[in-house]
């Protein structure tokens, strides 16, 4: 089997694809009618929230486990997550038979906690950040010889992530402005990957949550940062890129990202409702902070055909109630 | 063109899915891991609440107004609708540039009153039931010579809804049990014809509300009747079957129904709160009639690979809300 470097390419997500068809679902590429309205340029949400597991997390993990040797593979996974990645590990594992343990920080949400543990992997709760977490699960991948299933700064996660954009590319070939949301970049780079690889004058938008942005940051510094984490309705894009052991994915952003957008709580939250209003679906805050780039006009250069990926549906629905009543949890 | 006759055949719907096919978005069905392990069998949801309009409607009314001779659809199609219909029907004349007039009771919920304002028709409210509002379009249809659309009666329309299970085929060719909410009969035999004629032995399961099941006392009767409407959450399953008018769906369906199963209020408000909560999905009342049924297991014979159609998604976010929180409208 050909390994991706940090080179990784389009020709790997392709592989990908096709090594992960039996655990992806091919999500609905849907045109927005108010977002297209309101910009005046078409606007299409991918709804990666309808996605096996509940996020786009599924793509790289099956892409990761399934490159495996007989012998790793037999060892067992560990991973550290925010939840989905977590979810999408353990469904993989035990998809395909082997054990996953999964590293979890005390700000991971309890119903990811639960959806994780529904999935027979064993728990680790470690620390007060991802990046606690994460030293944990580092060691414990040395005591008991287990192969890690980085959430985002490896080869292969970022060419399974990057099967959205051949997805994109089969339902929205004119597509000239994808909208991503970014943090650890394993998304946002695996979609950029293959779509600037098509079409190399495509436009990559980067949006997270304003909160802790470390890649925002990072990009600015010149260099990998550590940063304070802080609670957020994005909580899957809550953690660190990994400060100096950085491999792949801050080269890959500053190679990438043509704008980055910041959202406040308030326009998440507004997305979030937004989509459960005229979508029709539940998207987690993360998942919609492309959507409240859009909603509150802070994209400045949207082309005449614009893709936003939705990327979970990983919340408590009495969050949701409380957001549709106009309650913000964090402020 | 063909013109399918009261023997309305798959021929007629395959002939559909390729005239529709720039106005319908083939959904998508997915594994409902809680249902498969509640009930022993592989069970699948079809989200047709995903549809271009927010639910199935779409199907038929883009069939039948395709079918149009030119000077049918220079002078415009009238609809009466309990809400779905009228804007499957008022989007379709928009994208194709003709006049739609539709005739809605005053039960039709708010929200679907104003969405199809939205979509430019012309509205008037009539009455106090789908069969009032219906004696009024059939007037307006011939003082101002336009073309009824009806909502269920009518081979175009059962063709394009059949195109639902030509998708149940091509994602699941082992599909053996169809459950599919039921009331004037246009969905449910629309998707029999195509399912049954495909796989004669393939059980079609017809879910309704107990409230006012017009045609499940019809068929008791064995003869087409009106009953009096009763308010409901499955607001999109209100309406007669036309009474003495009835053409086709009452032979139709007592030719194809292979079990009828009735639902309460209540298990329509747990299977809505379990497609949100489970499917990140929001689902209007009689889009969940199915999924209501095999919650409370109301189904008696269930196959080895049930498939559920899940119809719409025309609900108010508040009514969801009131339901996540236990309150029920009427009981």
């Amino acid at each position: 089997m050909n390994t991706p470097t940090a080179n990784v390419s389009v020709h790997d997500v392709y592989l990908a694809k096709s090594r992960t068809a039996q655990f992806v679902r091919k999500t609905p590429l849907v045109e927005s009618s108010l977002l297209t309205e309101k910009s005046g340029d078409n606007v299409y949400v991918k709804l990666e929230n309808l996605q096996s597991t509940g996020s786009f997390k599924i793509r790289g993990a099956a892409n990761k486990i399934l490159s495996l040797t007989p012998e790793e593979f037999s060892r067992g996974v560990i991973a550290v997550s925010s939840g989905n990645h977590g979810k999408a590990v353990s469904f993989t594992a035990k998809m395909l038979g082997t054990k996953a343990t999964i590293c979890l920080s005390k700000r991971v949400p309890q119903n990811k906690v639960k959806a994780i543990q529904r999935l027979g992997a064993e728990i680790v709760i470690h620390g007060e950040s991802y990046d606690e977490s994460d030293t944990r699960a580092r060691e414990l991948e040395i005591e008991r010889g287990l192969t890690q299933i980085h959430s985002f700064d490896d080869p292969w996660i970022i060419a399974g992530q990057g099967t959205i954009g051949v997805e994109l590319l089969e339902d929205l070939p004119e597509v000239d402005t994808a909208i991503v949301p970014i943090q650890g970049g394993g998304l946002f780079n695996g979609i950029a990957l293959a779509l600037k690889a098509i079409n190399p004058d495509l436009r990559m938008v980067g949006v997270t949550m304003d909160r802790a942005p470390v890649m925002y940051h990072s990009l600015e510094a010149g260099t990998p940062l550590d940063m304070e984490e802080l609670p957020t309705l994005a909580d899957a894009l809550v953690g660190g890129i990994g400060g100096d052991l950085n491999k792949i994915t801050f080269d890959l952003t500053r190679r990438h990202i043509d704008e980055y957008v910041l959202v406040s709580e308030e326009e998440i939250a507004s997305a979030m409702v937004f989509m459960l209003k005229e979508h029709k679906v539940v998207v987690e805050g993360a998942g919609a902070v492309g959507v409240a780039a859009l909603l509150h006009n802070k994209i400045l250069n949207l082309g005449e055909n614009a893709a936003v990926v939705v990327s979970g549906s990983g919340v408590d629905i009495e969050m949701i109630v409380d957001l549709v009543h106009g309650k913000l949890p964090y402020k």
